[in-house]
């Protein structure tokens, strides 16, 4: 059976940013390409065709089977009541249906957006779904603006320590069910840290024995699915799908443990989600006004609680939204606007909803590819299983262990640090490893959004640096009777190396004999601003005044023009020439 | 007379932050060479003659001539007592005799630096005392530290914007005495033009006349020392020496047409300065507590109202100082670690002498080169002359008229501005002219110290955006058999780069045949951040996955550690080649 792929199919030319920004845009709106681009379904739904449809449906449930577990897992972690995990992936799968252009992501919560909105749901739930509303507007803002490229400005150092710092933060916070302790936990790793220690004294017993078996039974699970691939024989195709939805398995494990321990006990000696909410969410607008306690937030108030760092959820949804996208792209190419304007609308659309904040789920969206499905269609019914869920398993949910939900994060976290990048930064890049403990610094004892911020402010500082000493070499050819001193320039040159430029020229031209000739080599410069060009010509005046033999060979015609333009009188300075240096030498000489 | 010029016989080898900042400072501290480079005096004074004594006195009474107008001119620009402009000229000679590094540069107040305090002298003129210490400390802490680079940052285009924005208003602020008006002047630019427009009615007769005949005279003395110079014969040194001393000449003008009309009119038809004070000022630690009106402020509170915007001044007295330094130095070499230091000791020196902020001056710098000035004791002649003149000339600075103060500032101002920079940002770089009309328009209405910080994030901005699109070249061989597409890396990528490349390599290879070979040249890469590492190296598994064949040739090997560390499968990839490309095809093909 030869399966077409649905991506194959589609048109998947680039949007082009500039060209549409230039104002040609309108005209091309209109056409039905663009719709096709915007509006993806139109171009696979036509053909869609039975095959299809129950590869879908087999990734949907398979995805559905892990969507659950996790989701009441990250609803933990946001501090939410459990059924908010499943209330976020509702409507996302009929929304990223339409506009979604990757058949392989799965949108819905993730640890990292979860453990972010967890400070404020401390207020009131409301702040969740308000912030999923908000961010939701900025993501399809952006990428209506297609300002996607900001996330480029993010360097991989700062994303390493930023995620580690959250996976840290995020297993710190689930000490607590870990080991069944009493008291607070805390949405700060110091925090969390500090709670664990003085409360270690109330552990329990039965709750970080069924952890860390659910623990183990994750790694052996994952291992148990080494080799085999939904295609294989019946036994292998077993061991997959076990694999699979390993996530399930120790949750329903879980379940069952706690509910023998309390029929032969007759007691709870582990601790439990219990009530969770039945049926689906109350469909309304966003919370844009919610209580707390004795006191009431208007929407201003509510956006001073949120406050400018709550801009991070819709950066770090983005960043892990076009991370997948390009991780699951056919040919590396990823339309990051499409992405960002379906990711903002299933916040949107589902904050009608009670969904926290969501964006593109790495685990769910390898398994969704593994899982073979063809097109978006498979995420809704990945919501319908959750649908079900909602409407007839409340009941056994209340079974299940918040020690299992803390072994399936915690194991989740372990896979989300590259515990060997701290070791290739150290071999190859002090300065990046520097840049990487500053951001997870930051980020695990100010905050995770502080972190981030401090990540990027230092690197565009390392930037700077960098672009003020530009590489220029110096070359010196000597024969009898006289010297060359070649000062090669980088291709780009911006204001900051101005001065760079100039001592470097300097020291070339002390170094060599008085009687020298020195040629600055211009060959490869592509790029200068005025701060280098009137630096440039002002030392060349002074070599001038000095009587000292300068050349400055092979400019670019446009950078000829600037450098005159500051100069006009060294007009003369400039020379072309693609021979050999010793032919430049006889040339001046002559000349 | 050959006349050898000191800084010709100073030790000038320039200081080298990086390896002080390693720690091998501390033996070299001892030794004399950096006494001298630290202490120029030492270096100079054992080689003073009868000659230079000579040509330091000349230099400096012609410094002083032009120091006392423009000092009682600034002091009335920052809102002080004519008084505070001399006070400012006081020590500086003496301080800079011993650790200026440079014979020409002279150091006092200036316009912007008198500017930038006025806004804080209307609580008292204490602020322009302390802020004067405090700057010096800044710039001494930045002078030891070897943080002068940092101006490095500050692109011309900021800087012009900056200064054409701090004339204007400076200028603007002039008006009121221009024109003899009533009522306030203003310290933002809005606000004088907005006071000079509502109070235009009550414009004096004679100020006017006086100013514009200032203003005249200055324009036909520049132009009547044109071709002249001090060592010409008497008619034309003459000619040079009113030139040289214009500022003085229209000031002792203006003092003698108010003096006549007074006698005349029995009347003071023209503003005067009045009442200054008389005689030195009382020595005292700097004022660390003030009152005005009924408040006192304590430290803290002065703190908080010079606010972290007062930053700014000691930015733009390095700014001043070094731009200037580099202007005299002889060989383009400028220790500007001496120079900060030096003038960071004038303003903490000066402090105690109610100086206010003080830096390197442009004109009476050029001025005491031109005077022939041979070593810094030039400058101690100068502050001679000005106590002399705080001593017994103050009755007569009664009559100054402000309308010829107001003239001179103008006349001054026009020479500041650069209006042909208009049109070459226009014919040369758009964004450049965008970035200083940026700088200009805050500057001018929010206030001068946020323009310089918002020109500096600007262009920050405008970096990154170069530094994320560097230029890659792809070019196409084709022979009958086969085609080498091959795309040329820049010498430098940074993180933000990275998406660049892979959109450059991707397109490359989009536009070519399936077949074809794919090099991507990194012969001219010298510097690639581990983002770009791990961006490009998936990239080439992605390829590697289509069976397209990709090459990367001549990566420098520290490159090629990098980019292995990441993908070790891939290290087969990169080739080392000097011959042509179709050798490489050759092989390709054999391998």
């Amino acid at each position: 059976m030869t399966v077409v792929n649905v991506d194959q199919l589609k048109n998947y030319e680039e949007s082009n940013p500039v060209r549409n920004r230039k104002g040609k845009s309108v005209k091309k709106m209109c056409n039905e390409k663009v719709l096709k681009k915007r509006v993806p379904i139109i171009g696979w739904l036509p053909k869609y065709n039975f095959v299809f449809f129950l590869q879908d449906i087999i990734a949907g449930v398979t995805v559905a089977l892990t969507a659950i577990p996790q989701g009441i897992a990250y609803a933990v972690i946001a501090g939410l009541p459990p059924e908010y995990g499943l209330y976020a992936s509702l409507v996302d799968g009929v929304i990223y249906l339409i506009f979604g252009s990757s058949k392989d992501i799965t949108v819905g919560p993730t640890a990292v957006m979860s453990s972010l909105v967890a400070k404020y749901t401390g207020y009131s739930q409301d702040f969740a779904v308000l912030s999923a509303f908000l961010s939701g507007c900025v993501i399809l803002l952006m990428g209506i603006f297609h300002l996607g490229f900001l996330v480029n400005f993010i360097s991989k150092p700062v994303i390493n320590g930023f995620t580690t710092a959250a996976a840290f933060q995020i297993a710190a916070a689930q000490l607590k069910a870990f080991f069944g302790l009493d008291g607070a936990s805390g949405n700060y790793f110091a925090e969390s840290m500090s709670n664990f220690i003085s409360n270690i004294k109330t552990a329990r017993l039965w709750d970080p024995i069924l952890a860390s078996v659910t623990v183990v039974m994750l790694f052996m699970l994952k291992r148990l699915g080494n080799g085999c691939s939904r295609t294989d024989g019946f036994t292998k195709q077993m061991r997959w799908f076990i694999s699979m939805g390993r996530n399930a398995v120790v949750v329903i494990f879980g379940m069952f443990v706690a509910y023998i321990l309390k029929i032969t006990t007759n007691n709870e000696p582990l601790k439990l989600i219990r009530d969770i909410g039945s049926g689906l969410p109350t469909v309304g607008l966003p919370p844009f006004s919610t209580s707390s306690g004795n006191t009431t937030y208007n929407f201003n108030e509510m956006l001073e609680v949120l406050g400018p760092q709550s801009l991070v959820l819709p950066l770090v949804a983005i960043l892990e939204s076009v991370a997948i996208a390009k991780a699951f792209a056919i040919g590396g190419r990823v339309d990051a606007t499409q992405e960002m304007i379906a990711v903002g609308l299933c916040n949107i659309g589902g904050s009608f909803f009670k969904s926290m904040p969501i964006t593109g789920s790495f685990t769910r969206t390898a398994l969704n590819y593994a899982s073979g499905v063809q097109t978006p269609a498979g995420g809704v019914w990945k919501s319908l299983v959750i649908v079900a869920a909602l409407s007839l398993l409340t009941s056994a949910f209340y079974y299940i262990p918040t020690a299992s939900l803390a072994g399936l994060i915690m194991t989740a976290m372990y896979s989300m640090v590259d515990f060997g990048i701290f070791a290739r930064f150290w071999r190859n890049s002090k300065i990046e490893l520097m840049l990487m403990l500053v951001t997870m610094a930051v980020s695990l004892f100010i905050g995770l959004e502080y972190g981030i911020v401090a990540g990027i402010a230092l690197e565009c500082l390392i930037l700077l640096y960098n672009t003020s000493k530009p590489k220029i070499t110096a070359n010196s050819i000597r024969s009898d009777s006289s010297e060359i001193v070649t000062v090669t320039l980088s291709d780009s040159l911006s204001y900051c190396a101005a001065e760079h430029v100039r001592k470097s020229i300097i020291e070339a031209s002390n170094n060599a004999a008085p009687d020298s000739v020195l040629v600055i080599d211009g060959g490869n410069l592509h790029r200068m601003d005025s701060t280098v060009a009137i630096n440039l010509m002002n030392l060349i005046k002074e070599f001038d005044k000095d009587s000292r033999t300068v050349v400055l060979l092979n400019f670019k015609e446009d950078l000829v023009k600037l450098c005159t333009d500051v100069e006009p009188k060294l007009g003369n300075k400039f020379v072309k020439s693609n021979k050999p240096l010793d032919f430049i030498e006889v040339s001046i000489k002559n000349a």
